[in-house]
């Protein structure tokens, strides 16, 4: 019977994306320690036991929301980026998507920047768990090299992605501790980071910073580790 | 009556030393949240309310045990400084102290690395209750800055302790990460590192890179905020 399945897990899925965003809801509340398995399942007017089956644990909720702003993010990515020229537009268009997209969990994310430096934490930017979310995010950065107008020296092609990877979450933790109002800092700091980036990548290339490269990406390697 | 004045401080103080040692020691056995002022209590060989009397919170310990790291290490920054010539061999000396002095207790930072990037956790290296070791911190750099042989620009001259703190941060906070066998892999970043933002410091000061300071001035006032 699959047309009774396909709705079936239609349905499933609704379910979850239903508990999901009564989670973001209570999150934002109360705060991530504070709402419980339980009030979660109440405010998506399921059972407790229905929310353990969809998720193990509020830590996999955060993860499934990792997971699905990639996805949603996908299309406002190509969109923002088609009208964007040269890296430094690249960069800060990037950036502007991701920031707008987690706007409204700005909240929640602080409350996970809580061992969010700690790479043995799940939801930690570092950690196993969010491999797969990192390496969208590379592919993204990749993407955006991609003929944007800039000479990039052939041995620092490989690890530049990361670079930027790594700069985005530099970005992002900023925002996220940002206090001012509608974290304009936040919008200062982008302007000049990403100036300042694309600027160190075009000096990078030039004969004398030679030495400094070959220091960079061997300390890159150390960072990156095994 | 002064002489039983000064003894009973003296009394005082050496309490004070072991409730904190106590707490240390705890704090390496169960980790900083399983650690209760009882247990310390316990541990310390005195009551709970005379080690709340000291002390009114774990925080306030830990905060307590970085306030006297800052005075011990004085001696052995003074002593390190005075055999490395230089700003490389310098700033490497620097680290390596803390590195050493900090070691025994690597996992206890580790615990506290928790909510260590937000600057309204009072234990952050951002918040404003570390203020004062911050102010520390950066008189030292000054201080390796002096005389160091290396033509620092004037624009860059009042910010680049600031900078080098932050860079600190980073070097710490890599290796209270690090799982390698004794560390093995914070040495070598701590090496190439170093070498890198020495060169850095010397391109800077060329006059090709001028727009590029400019900019990064501009962000570190940002960074800094008001």
């Amino acid at each position: 019977m699959p047309s009774k399945s396909t709705s079936s897990s239609a349905k499933a899925e609704e379910t979850g994306t239903r508990i999901l965003e009564a989670a973001l809801a209570l999150f934002r509340e109360v705060g991530f320690d504070a709402a419980s398995m339980r009030d979660i399942a109440v405010k998506a007017q399921v059972a407790t036991g229905a929310a353990y089956y969809y998720y193990p644990s509020k830590e996999a909720m955060v993860l499934d929301f990792y997971e699905r702003s990639c996805v949603d993010m996908e299309p406002k990515l190509a969109e923002a980026l088609e009208g964007a020229k040269g890296l430094e537009a690249r960069l800060r268009a990037v950036l502007q998507v991701k920031l707008a997209h987690f706007g409204p969990n700005r909240s929640v994310l602080r409350a996970l920047l809580r061992n969010g430096a700690d790479p043995k934490y799940a939801l930690s930017p570092f950690s196993t768990e969010t491999k797969a979310i990192r390496d969208i995010d590379l592919d993204w950065y990749q993407k955006i090299l991609l003929d944007c107008g800039i000479r990039i020296p052939k041995d620092l092609e490989a690890e530049l992605p990361g670079v930027l990877w790594f700069f985005q979450m530099g970005v992002i933790f900023f925002w996220v501790i940002d206090d001012s109002a509608g974290q304009k800092r936040t919008a200062q700091l982008l302007e000049l980071a990403v100036k300042s980036v694309v600027t160190l990548i075009k000096a990078a290339g030039l004969p004398l910073m030679r030495p400094l490269r070959k220091t960079a990406l061997e300390l890159i390697e150390v960072v990156k580790g095994e």
